[in-house]
């Protein structure tokens, strides 16, 4: 538990996809040279909104080397490596280490139940693959595994370089078990967009987030009244971008990351089916909320 | 939605019992006295903490008699009339208000679960028995009834004196969306505990809390900081008391606010059976929390 | 876990009120000889269809007194005394008892959560002041706490006259695990309405149900048809009145069938407020049901 | 809904791995005889239980060719060919309808939860791809998306070789629904082996198992009884092999089918990682279960 190496608004990339359905690499890096303009802290690569999950290996390959070539150590990066299986999430973290990234995040995705013995040999086997620091992801809603804080902070003990925890299951109380059972030593990280304000006032390190491809500069924004200690400031930033966060979350990150930027001239193309692009329902309702933010 | 006329630290009392059962208004009177001086910001008899579903109607009648005779206007009082029966309340929330009480408050207590249209006119009904403001409280964990948040907001809309909202449900989304849903206007109430951090930050008017009794000056300095904007004065405060306030919660509010009563040398008895005193283990762990907090 | 008292349909009663709210004891009368008439196994007055938790102390020693008298041995009889004081279940309890009941029905009714602790000394003190025997009564929908199988076989084996299971979740499981851990010993109770055919071909003893209300004929031969062992018989005629089992379940037992009584030609008045009668579109829904199964 | 192709006991493989990680296809092949020399109905080969999802590209392809060359027609399949992408899933039906396959079925598996036009479309697209039937299988515990009674009967009706649903939630009701919306044309399988009694007696064209890898003739026995209509003779069958059933339920199929299938001689390797072979306390645990069922 020393200084965590990522710290601040970490900015999740879209996968983009061509017509034809493969991965288009040059709308890729124009994504991710727009994060880093705006002032992200780092960049999370391939995570739940990358669509990471929905990739061939080649092109899960393609994509790593890729974006840590165009983020060129402009700010750290953290790969999500997660798999079903352990040796290819494996794998895709010593692949990750390889191609410079700065940490891996890695999500316990499941079919079966895990065990926790099986968690924790999954976290070790990572851990002694690789030499970079690793972030646990805990979201139950989407691997199907939920971590107790308990056995979050027995991974912690047991697993050197698992060093930061992303959690997103909207419980505060979580973080603040995790707190104060580390007296304040633990670096966690907020994965759920709506609950942001409380979560950085409860000492969080970092807000992992695919809003600041539509809103960067409020995000970044809210981050810094945190910081400040500015709790007035804080509290109406977060309340101006509330709406927006809470929708994109409960609408999917890939989904509506998409249509905004699409919006906003960055045509990215649609989710991967079964995932099907916004209907125009939600598109109308998105870009009200967009324009009331970010006027163009 | 005006200005609300309670604000601030919200202090519970609980009602003693004798040895022979009957309720100890000689002890309650002690332990109002000690609030108002400890400096809460209003006093509410015969909530949950006050074991109000356990009392005989004469009992009742007697506490909040007493009660408020007690309190004699120093501070502002909300009583709890909750009732299973519609005309059970509509009869409590006359006698409260009959006595003096500044305002009620009503749970939707029930059996069968409710239909909205019957929870809308259970509150109707008792709004047009009173003049005085009605906090609306809700608490699916002891009423069995969850009020969602656009329920609320019609309650809000359709019964005039209906002005204050209790949210115990822990789902500090509930508090987001009453904010954002009416600009901030509406008051709200935080009635879970290990949630005051992000429900103060949040913009919650006041903190109902049978905590006083044990540690007033800590919650009433976590009040004064997030009203005074220290974030991290706030942050550390909350974090210093966290674990006595999810304990008592989690243990029960009767339950451990009297056994930390009499390790303070204030004899209140038991909570009525079948609730069961503190046990050994739980007296042990209580008491190493309030000792470390606040040495005698 | 001797021979059980109670065996096959258990009549659930309604309480009437007149147009005045007061208990209606003619009409009450003229119900109970409609269930016996119609060849229920056994009665059981003031349970949660009978509204019991919404009369004032008075009104519930009444309707116990006057529905002893009225069954007058024809049919065994068990009676609801729950309340959320141990004392007051006690005393309810012996009354009972001193009316000639047959048997009790306990659901541990809670405000605060109980512990384990707490609800079996609740079921040991009713125990040792009557008897008769105790049908344990599990529904954490309406009590607010859930017993599971493993306390409920603890109090079965520790507060002897407990030799009956009402088990109300739904939850088939629940009734697998009582009879796989008690060899098929303990007698269990049949709660849900919808569940009744697996609960019966599972073994259960009996089935608690208001359904007789308004269709005891087909209630009756679901029975014996489980009985007979006519699995082909039980099917289709489970399956002739299920959507009317779930349909009262689901929309509140004293509120359709006091709906559904009244199509009947048997006015019992409203259910006690904040429960409203059967909305109009409810009662076109309940009337095509019974018109489908017993047309008058 | 015309009369489905399968019918009665459909027996899952699993999927045997040697010492160095690889598919073990002899053993693979010994365990379909055994199924079948058995007795059941029907083979599933690559389904929850076959590990399916933790398989690669060509391992998948290597096993439903060789699973499908060595059932021979004997009795029907239906290969699970779920993947998390559209195109995928799409793939693998048609190599299944090319090997020979009898039917598919398919689970909605998702990392991001699905709208119901996506899992229409999703259905819509394989059912176009192929002429053979498809089973719609609904198990939200591992595909995090529970399809409500509502959506199965949409799908039922808009995408025509959907013929077959398989439930594995473990609620029995879902079953009354879809058996009297349809009145009684679906043909619904059971998925959750505790859940075995009462799914056939509600009228379940066929139960999915993994356990006639272990006590085949108890579970066919079973399913007799029930197509009999001995009904006692049902009930005792059943509680007889419950709480194996409800063991290798709870943990886990492959983890326990595995173990037992070593116990019985036929060694077939652990399951992949983070997937553990069954730990000691476990492995005796379900030695007692068998010794008891199936002495050797």
């Amino acid at each position: 538990m020393s200084t965590p190496v990522i710290r601040g608004v970490i900015g999740y990339t879209i996968t983009p996809f061509a017509a034809d359905g493969s991965v288009d690499l040059n709308a890729l890096g124009r994504s991710i040279d727009s994060l880093i303009q705006a002032g992200v802290h780092a960049i999370a690569p391939l995570g739940s909104t990358g669509e990471g999950a929905y990739l061939s290996d080649s092109e899960w390959e393609s994509v790593v080397r890729f974006s840590l070539e165009k983020i060129a150590g402009r700010v750290p990066s953290v790969v999500s490596v997660s798999d079903l299986t352990t040796a290819r999430t494996v794998q895709r973290a010593r692949l990750a280490q390889a191609c410079g990234a700065t940490a891996v995040m890695v999500l316990p995705v499941s079919y079966w139940k895990l065990t926790e013995a099986e968690v924790v040999d999954h976290y070790r086997a990572v851990g002694a693959a690789i030499d970079i620091p690793i972030m646990l992801y805990n979201n139950p809603g989407t691997s199907g595994t939920d971590l107790s804080v308990e056995l979050i902070l027995r991974i912690l003990g047991e697993v050197a370089n698992v060093t930061m925890v992303k959690e997103s299951t909207g419980d505060i109380q979580r973080m603040h078990r995790l707190y104060t059972a580390t007296e304040g030593k633990v670096a966690f990280y907020n994965g759920c967009n709506p609950l942001t304000l409380e979560a950085l006032v409860a000492g969080a390190t970092g807000w992992c987030t695919a809003a600041p491809n539509l809103i960067p500069a409020l995000n970044l924004a809210l981050w810094d009244a945190v910081q400040n200690g500015e709790l007035a400031e804080a509290r109406a930033l977060f309340y101006r971008q509330y709406e927006l966060l809470a929708y994109i979350t409960r609408r999917g990150l890939p989904t509506t990351i998409k249509a905004g930027l699409k919006m906003r001239g960055q045509d990215v193309g649609a989710p991967r089916l079964p995932l099907q692009p916004l209907d125009p329902q939600g598109r109308a309702y998105l870009k009200g909320l967009l324009d009331a933010l970010a006027p163009q």
